[in-house]
């Protein structure tokens, strides 16, 4: 027997419940279930007016609700959470049901339980959803993952709630087998914590060196806004800055303190691209912010440490340095996405995913927290050569950061200089100069390497590995 | 029945046979062991006059060659062939005998395999061992993880073959329970990579800023080495960059391929920093330089991108600059190891392993790879304060970084500006100046959190929980 449903949400705190809502608004019937059951009836009391709702008490009600294939979404917190559910519902269903997990999911366990469910015959697809609570309800950015058969049967429904571009394109594409949306939707977190990082730093450069008031940084953060760095992260930047705290009367970016927290997708990315060897420093740098802001032991007891204390700029100067910071804060964001974008190829590549990276910065171009008119140039540039082999082998990114590279220079400088610290700026100039370098001390390391652990080196002029006798008369050996 | 080795030795390759020669010269009887018998004899037969072997041909004859209670080490490869060599000897061993894996092992692996034979009544004893080949054989610096019992047993033979501090006491120290040993070699590792990325880096601004041969480098270097420097991998650069290629005539480190390779250590450091929450920025740049070095098709695109090209400086200015190299060379370096030292205290607080850090610093000044003088000056610090917070609390570290600062930010300055990567400078500098920052930008983090996904956020006038309605009247509430 078969209900009407066409899709199901079980788990309904506010995620769960938006994106209900969501599938309901845009003409759905949708199976809704949640493990108290009065938080499915308040579901229903206070929104069954959007659309159609059909409330299940049971597990076995909700299966029982929806239309064959079955698809059902899980809302759970990630880890143990999931995997309860699955094994609550996947006893009850049938060959060709679509279990979706919209969790945030470690790609690795989406891994592990697709295929211990395409063993039962049913299709596991892990889904990255970008977006928060407002995304969930009026259109999020969504990465599923799964077989592409599930997406034959998924994707309209998700093409329908998603995000739409600004093109009018629905913000959704089957990334990739098995893992590949949960990884992607990771790797879209770890750019975000770039992103804020770099915001971070702008603020503070233009704070301590231009001498700028919260306020005149926020409408600083308006005009970038109207550039090429139009995004929500800038947008909303300049909002929390503009934004005076009644109870104070002080700007609300100086009562609230100064330490970050973070709930683990970026130190998720740094740690997987470190397994892919994959360079992500601005990631690293940005998470490694976070969780230094927060030891307050320890910053307690290097206040008095000595250093420079920066004298604010006269208004010519200021006004000159600020545009010097966009130049920087731009160039050091085309380098997250560099790297990040690097990180999700290693990704495809070591899991045979197939990913289509033009794809992926099209679906985050609406829809989640990073997203940026500078996504569709990132599209743009796939779409022109699909397998470019970095975002700086695009002549138009070369182009943009070689005409930013003096004033990011000056930036990085002034702030060794002041004392300001500028952890991802500086990052990913290096990464940018370690790129472009035409020999890397590397040699060296190697050198030591054969020196103290007989590790070998291979030479530039002839193929091979080579070993240097240093104990002994210093000649060098074949090493095979 | 019981045998007279008083150690036995299973896995002879070099390591393996190393220490097993290490242990016979100083006196001890040592069984030993390989999977193919071969290389026992070949043992015996070229080694033998050096003291009193016992060599046994199956795991029965080793395990009976050994005094009770039994000690035997296991040398062979991390991972499942240490586990298959533990699940052969187990079931020979009686209680209260001790397996020692002198094995590069993950400190988790370890943790596991001690309680799994401590449920066997057998102490298992994770040894991290460094200094290579020569370490093993002259004195390496040794850490040994287990039971204090299994100290009490296993510590007088360690202490005889393990490297002598220039104050004679040798270096090696019961470092904490279960996994501390192996958890403390990996941050070992970890400062070493960045030890190394660090020196690398002030070779490539001597060379391409200062204008300075290879062979004026290694002299540098020696110069260095007379000095606060003073230690194995500045003396080591000096030999490698005043060694010239007899094939070619050229500098040896013009003729080594620049791509650096790593074993994983640095990697398993940083990502277990991550876990922990400590920043350990230097050693994440100094792996992620070695891998970007790696990627040679990126490397190969990426060559033309814009940048400058560093003017060389006339004599004078070269070696002013040189000396501030040397400045910023030690700046980070405080940094590298308040780092890695953050991270043992932190591993020690999450495993309740009570670490004591001064001993930790202690047993590193010789033997391995990162012996120097500076460790007998960590040793100091933390003996006048053993709850020292952070090395940089200690005043001596902070005079001294304090007067290297000045130079330390010109060289990161000069860097940026003439387009050579400092990722680790830049970093380290990053990480002192928002130590001493009063205010960090993470409260604009937290502001741009609780803006798109109600995070919340703490306030520095009150306690609590705060979430502001932005996308309503932006009051703000309480939010526990």
């Amino acid at each position: 027997m078969s209900g009407t449903a066409q899709i199901g949400v079980t788990g309904l705190a506010v995620m769960g419940r938006n994106l209900a809502r969501n599938f309901a608004r845009n003409g759905f019937t949708v199976a809704v279930h949640n493990r108290t059951a009065a938080r499915t009836r308040a579901l229903v009391e206070e929104f069954g007016h959007e659309g159609t709702f059909v409330a299940a008490e049971s597990a076995q009600e909700f299966v029982a609700a929806l239309e064959r294939p079955r698809r059902l979404v899980i809302m759970v917190k990630a880890g143990e959470a999931t995997d309860a559910v699955i094994e609550e519902f996947a006893p009850l269903l049938d060959e060709g049901d679509v279990i979706i997990d919209g969790g945030n999911a470690h790609f690795a366990d989406t891994r592990r339980r697709e295929k211990e469910l395409r063993e039962r015959g049913i299709h596991f697809v892990g889904v990255g959803i970008s977006g928060g609570e407002e995304g969930a309800l009026h259109g999020p950015s969504i990465m599923p993952g799964g077989s592409a058969e599930s997406y034959a049967s998924l994707g309209p429904l998700l093409e329908k709630i998603a995000a739409k571009a600004p093109d009018g394109t629905p913000c959704v594409t089957h990334v990739g087998p098995d893992g590949a949306g949960h990884f992607v939707k990771m790797v879209h977190n770890g750019i975000e914590y770039a992103d804020m990082q770099l915001i971070a730093e702008a603020y503070h450069l233009l704070r301590a060196v231009a001498g700028f008031s919260p306020e005149q940084i926020a409408e600083t953060f308006r005009t970038w806004n109207t550039g090429r760095l139009d995004s929500y992260l800038i947008e909303i930047t300049a909002e929390v800055l503009a934004h005076t705290d009644a109870a104070t009367g002080k700007p609300f970016v100086d009562v609230v303190m100064d330490q970050a927290e973070q709930k683990g997708t970026g130190r998720w990315t740094v740690q997987i691209a470190l397994d892919l060897g994959v360079p992500v420093s601005g990631i690293a740098e940005a998470v490694f912010a976070r969780s230094l802001s927060g030891h307050a032991a320890l910053r307690d007891v290097s206040r008095s440490l000595p250093g420079p204390q920066p004298k604010p700029l006269d208004a010519n100067e200021a006004g000159r340095f600020a545009d010097q910071v966009e130049q920087a804060l731009y160039a050091s964001k085309i380098v997250s996405y560099t790297q990040g974008f690097h990180q999700v190829q290693a990704g495809s590549d070591a899991y045979d995913w197939d990913v289509d990276a033009g794809s992926v910065a099209a679906i985050w171009r609406a829809g989640c927290i990073i997203r940026a008119a500078f996504l569709d140039r990132i599209r743009g540039a796939y779409d022109e050569q699909s397998d470019l082999p970095s975002l700086l082998a695009d002549k138009q990114f070369a182009d943009e950061i070689g005409t930013a590279q003096d004033d990011w220079r000056e930036v990085v400088a002034t702030a060794a200089r002041q004392g300001v610290p500028t952890p991802g700026f500086s990052a990913a100039l290096a990464y940018y100069d370690a790129l472009r370098a035409a020999r890397l001390p590397a040699a060296l390391t190697q050198g030591q390497r054969d020196f103290f652990g007989a590790h070998t080196y291979r030479r530039t002029d002839r193929e091979g590995s080579f070993h240097t006798l240093w104990g002994g008369d210093r000649t060098e050996v074949d090493a095979g």
